[in-house]
C-alpha cells in the first residue's frame, strides 16, 4: 500500500531522463500529471504513449496555474532563468520544485525573483549515462536517495503553504519509490561535488588517459576501466552545467583528490614503491560505505508542526530518510 | 564446436579467483586438470566439489613432471620467486605460464632463473572486486582478452618446444572462452597501467574524499560513486602488489592523469568557469572504447611457422586477438 498522497496535480517541465522518468511514475502510480516539453516531436512521441504533454510553455503554464499543480523544473540547469521567469509571470499561484544536480546556485536565482516563498529544491539521486526523453524509464527512483531542501525553513518562519508544499514534494519523491533526504542546499552542493560531480572529473580524466593507450590498451580494457568511464560516456553539456554550477564546492574536493593521488605517486616513486597508505584508507572507507548500503536510518516528521526543523537538521546529519505524515 | 586443444594436462599452482575459475572451466570442458591451494581446507573444499586438488606442493610439482604438465602460476605476485624456484628444482621438464597482473617483473624473475626457454608469460583480463576460492566461478573468461607474451620470440630464435608451449597456452586460453591477444611483457605493462592500475588508484582516491564527507555524503552516493569505487573494495594486498610491481608505468600515466586534473582544477577556478576541454576530450574518448566494444579484429597465426612474429607484432599494434591453427 502507497501512503503518499499529494495533495495538487503535478506539472513537470522538461521531459528528459528525471522527468519523463517522473512523468512515467507519477502516471502509473494514478496521480494526475501532465508534462510540457519544448521539441515538439518529443511531445508527440510522450502523447503517442499515452501522457498528458504538450509543446507549448504559455498553455502548460496557464493550466497549472488555473489547476493549482505542483510545478517540476526538470530542463537542464543552463535553461533555469527563463523558466522562473516565466513561472513568476504565468504561474504566480503554484507552489514549484526542481530536480537539478546543484541547489545553492538554483536557490539563489529564486530568491532573486523573489520566488523562495513558492519553492521547495529538491534532487533525485538517480540517472545513467543516457539522457533524454528516450533514455526515461520506470522504476528509476525506486530506493534511490531524493534530497528534499529546507533552506527557508532553518532561516525564519516559513508560512503553512510553504509547510504542505514541502509535505507534497516529499510525497511526490515518496510516491515513486524514493527516500527523502532532507538538507541545506549548501550541504547538498558539498556531498554531491563528493560523490557525483568528482566522480564524473575522474572518469573524463580516465577515459582521456586510456585512449592515450591506444589501441591494445583499449582492447585489454575490463571491468575496472569501463565501469570507472561509464559516466564520461553523459552528454558533454549536462556534465559540464552540474560540475561548473558548482565549481567552488567542486574545487574543495578535487584538490583533496589531487593531495591523495599526489602523494600516491610520491609514494610509487621511491625506492620501496608503496601504495600502502591511499590503498589501506580506500580500502576502510569503501567497506563503510558497503556496510551503509541499503540501510538508511529513518526518522519521522510533520511538515508545520513545533520543532520539524531539528528532526530536518538530525536527519541531514546522519544522512537519515524521513517520513512524513 | 570448440576447436581449442591443449596437449598436455595442465596444472594450476594457487586456486583464487582467477586459477580457481581457471580449473572450474578446464574441468567443465573435459580437459585433464588438477591443482594445488596451500590453504588445507580451501583444498579440500575443492575435492568436495570434485575436483582434483592437493594441498602438497611437493606432490603436485612432481605429479605435473611425471605426466609433463603445463603448470600455471596462479599465486599473488609476492609468492612468485618461492614458486618459480620449486618449479626449476622439482619440475625441471615442465613448460610453465602464470596469470599476473604484470609481465616484466615476472619475465625478470623467470630470466634471473634461466627458465625462459620453458616459460610464456600470460594474463587475463578478467577479475571481480572478490578473490579466493570462494569468488571462483565458471565463465569468468568468456569473451576476454588474454594475454599471451612472446618476447623470447622478439629476442631471438626460440625452439620448437617453445613455439609449441606459447600454441598451448593460447589454446588454454580459448578453450575457456578468452580472446588471445599477443603482446611484449613492456607493451602489456604500459597498457594496463592505463586500464587496470589507474583505475584502481583513482578508486581508492574517490573512496576516501567520499567517505571524508561522513554520512550525508555516503547516503547520496548512487551510481557514479558505486562504480566508480568498486574496485576499492578489492583486497588490499593483491592491489599493492599489483600496482607496486608495475610503478615505473603506473607514475608515467599517473603523471598524465594529476595533469588532465590540476588544468581542470584551475579552469574551474577562473571567473567563468569550465570544464569544456577535459569534458569533451573525456566524452570522445569513452565514445571511441564504447565504438571498439567487442569488435576485436582477427589475425590468424600458426606457432613456429615462418613469419610468425610479425603476425603477432601485428595484432600487438592494432589490440587484434589471434586464432591459432
Amino acid at each position: 500500500m502507497n501512503v503518499h498522497t499529494v495533495s495538487r496535480p503535478i506539472c513537470i517541465i522538461g521531459l528528459g531522463l528525471i522527468g519523463g522518468s517522473l512523468l512515467r511514475d507519477l502516471h502509473a502510480a494514478g496521480h494526475p500529471t501532465f508534462g510540457y516539453n519544448r521539441t515538439t516531436s518529443r511531445a508527440e512521441e510522450a502523447r503517442e504513449e499515452g501522457f498528458d504533454v504538450s509543446s507549448s510553455l504559455t498553455e502548460t503554464l496557464a493550466r497549472a496555474e488555473k489547476e493549482g499543480a505542483l510545478i517540476v523544473i526538470a530542463v537542464p540547469v543552463p535553461g533555469f532563468p527563463h523558466i522562473l521567469d516565466r513561472i513568476a509571470n504565468e504561474a504566480p499561484s503554484c507552489g514549484f520544485t526542481d530536480v537539478a544536480s546543484v541547489k545553492s546556485a538554483i536557490l539563489q536565482a529564486v530568491k532573486e525573483r523573489g520566488l523562495e516563498g513558492r519553492y521547495v529544491g529538491s534532487h533525485p539521486m538517480a540517472g545513467t549515462a543516457d539522457s533524454g526523453w528516450k533514455a526515461s524509464t520506470t522504476g528509476l527512483f525506486q530506493g534511490r536517495a531524493w534530497v528534499v531542501c529546507y533552506d527557508q525553513l532553518e532561516e525564519g518562519d516559513v508560512s503553512d503553504a510553504w509547510a504542505a508544499l514541502w509535505g507534497d514534494v516529499a510525497h511526490m519523491a515518496g510516491l515513486v519509490g524514493a527516500e527523502v533526504i532532507p538538507t541545506l542546499a549548501d550541504s547538498h552542493d558539498a556531498a554531491v561535488a563528493r560523490i557525483s560531480h568528482l566522480p564524473h572529473v575522474l572518469a573524463e580524466a580516465l577515459s582521456v588517459v586510456g585512449d592515450n593507450g591506444g589501441a591494445l590498451s583499449l582492447s585489454l580494457a575490463a571491468g575496472s576501466y569501463t565501469d570507472a568511464t561509464r559516466v564520461a560516456g553523459s552528454k558533454a553539456s549536462l556534465v559540464r552545467a552540474m560540475c561548473e554550477t558548482n565549481a567552488p564546492k567542486l574545487i574543495e574536493v578535487l584538490d583533496e583528490a589531487l593531495e591523495l593521488l599526489q602523494g600516491a605517486r610520491n609514494d610509487l616513486a621511491g625506492d620501496q614503491p608503496s601504495l600502502e597508505e591511499l590503498v589501506d584508507a580506500g580500502y576502510r572507507s569503501r567497506i563503510r560505505f558497503d556496510a551503509r548500503s541499503g540501510l538508511r536510518p529513518v526518522l519521522r516528521v510533520h511538515p508545520g508542526a513545533d520543532g520539524w526543523v531539528s528532526i530536518l537538521r538530525q536527519a541531514e546529519a546522519i544522512g537519515s530518510r524521513v517520513e512524513v505524515f
